[in-house]
């Protein structure tokens, strides 16, 4: 039986949204059972129905506002620094929060630890894919490293296409490197090496590096896994993010602030924008996920309700069940000589 | 009189809708005389009044796929290249094109010329803010560079903070850093060194920078002058464009695919998606602006129309009267020395 090691008081409705989120999980997944690390005067009387619910007390809580190095090492009687070393010590096969994301990458890297012969640990993220032959492709880094060398980009490719393949199912995931061109002598020195790798590396066979991508584009979906450094990967993220945002809330307030024929129009459109809405929503593909770790750590977001919650558990329990971590570990421990070949002429 | 250099010959639609907006803008600028370079068995028959017009033979073309630099050096007699020299020679005032923009930022760096005390000239260009004190703002370097120094990001603040209050006539300009993260100890040591010599660089008193601005709230507002690294700036603007024009995609194949309610909602709403879609179209704002060279040089987008090539005319105009290139020159050489300090500690 597969253990999950609940933080049951990150997010913005914890513990209320994560304890029935749980409850759904575990009234769907029959073979999973879940350790919840929180306040147990806050947590305990939330339960409805104790069956494969552990409660583990957890006198601290990390805030979203906490900063995440700092708070893992100095908190360590909070819910996710326990969850996370439940996960260390063998306690449980992987860790869930929906609170501090720095912090849950944080207790990912330095408590559940890094795969060996991965050199960082990236964050990956799951986008919609508009026009492309699926309809969604995975990113990352999407933050976890504020800078990276041409090998970490490297290994984003290999880790996410196992994800690509052995989560989502694609068959030969395409992978493409965020760059500023399309031509592959495009960006600084770290993508130009970086684009070398994917395409030379040992990890030939399993990676089916297509080239270089432009932000421009990723969201029609043309790869099936996009290599980002963590920087600009984190800014492409929250610039999708924001201008969607802001396009829908302009739709809103035009529709709202027109004449009474838009505003019927905005009526009767409604289901549509809904459903678009809906496509861009991608949590419903589950959440981030620290990739290049000793088991799956996910994260879900801050504003996550019971439904995103059960999402993220059927994607925490699809993980364990085609054993990710294990063959990424294997890949890996195979490949060690093919993975730290450098391409000829590289700084690094 | 100004005289602005024309490159007739570079966008998708030359020489006919740039012939077309020159006569347009030479009839709103009277104080303005335009020297056309291109091939001129197709110029000359386009042009309706010779009035304040030089038509110069170009024979070459630089396509929009040549490699920038390379054709900027070999093409000596392409209409890009001559006009860039006329503005070197000081026969113009200024250059535009609505051509290849590698191509037009390398003519602009190599022949116009770099400022004295300007390290990287940047690429700048002028988006919506949707809920700020001001409609728009200005953000660089958009992609004339791949990799930045610290000091090159303090220098953008500079010209940026001068083009948002001698152009837009922004009173005193807010300016902030593109980085992952609001506190100032946030990215990469690039940014968290350009971060201390924005907050405590030698221009204080002219530089209002109110710390640091993620690219998901970019679009609201609330700055006026956008600094980042060319490789991240490249990828926020063009992750920015994608997310726009993928939505308003998908809202037009929403309502085409949709029922009969959803069509005539549409029908009804479409003056206010149109509205929306004007305030989404920056190019209103003018084209993009290679700042940090001697001479104004900008660019409009290759698919510009006669209107366009007028607004950005207006742009160059005003850029001209204000006398933009000469307060900066004159900021940058009475401020050499601070604008030469570091900050302790810094790498470069």
């Amino acid at each position: 039986m597969f253990k999950i090691a609940v933080d049951a008081m990150g997010g913005d409705n914890a513990p209320e949204a994560i304890v029935k989120g749980v409850e759904l999980a575990r009234d769907q997944m029959p073979g999973v059972e879940f350790l919840l690390f929180g306040q147990l005067d806050k947590v305990k009387p939330l339960v409805k129905n104790a069956e494969r619910l552990q409660l583990i007390q957890a006198d601290e809580v990390i805030a979203m506002g906490d900063e995440p190095v700092k708070s893992v090492r100095t908190k360590k009687q909070s819910s996710l620094v326990l969850a996370a070393n439940a996960v260390k010590a063998g306690e449980a096969d992987a860790l869930f929060s929906a609170g501090n994301t720095g912090a849950l990458l944080a207790a990912g890297i330095f408590l559940v630890g890094r795969i060996k012969g991965i050199d960082r640990p990236a964050l990956m993220t799951i986008l919609p894919a508009f026009e492309g032959e699926h309809d969604a492709f995975v990113m990352m880094d999407v933050g976890a490293n504020a800078e990276n060398r041409p090998s970490h980009l490297y290994q984003y490719g290999i880790l996410g296409s196992f994800y690509a393949k052995e989560i989502l199912g694609y068959d030969t995931p395409k992978v493409g490197l965020l760059n500023n061109g399309s031509e592959e002598d495009k960006g600084d020195d770290v993508h130009k090496e970086a684009h070398q790798l994917l395409k030379h590396g040992g990890a030939q066979g399993y990676l089916n590096f297509v080239g270089n991508v432009e932000s421009r584009e990723i969201l029609q979906g043309p790869v099936d896994v996009v290599v980002a450094d963590g920087f600009s990967g984190n800014a492409v993220l929250k610039s999708i993010e924001g201008t969607a945002g802001e396009l829908l809330h302009l739709i809103k307030q035009t529709i709202l602030h027109s004449g009474l024929a838009a505003k019927i129009g905005g009526g009767l459109l409604k289901p549509s924008l809904k459903g678009l809405q809906d496509k861009l929503d991608y949590s419903k593909h589950g959440g981030a996920v620290v990739l290049g770790v000793k088991a799956p750590v996910v994260k879900t977001h801050g504003a996550a309700g019971p439904e995103a919650v059960l999402s993220t558990m059927l994607q925490i329990n699809t993980m364990l069940e085609a054993d990710l971590v294990k063959k990424v570990q294997t890949f890996v421990a195979e490949h060690k000589e093919e993975l730290a070949a450098r391409v000829p002429g590289a700084t690094e």
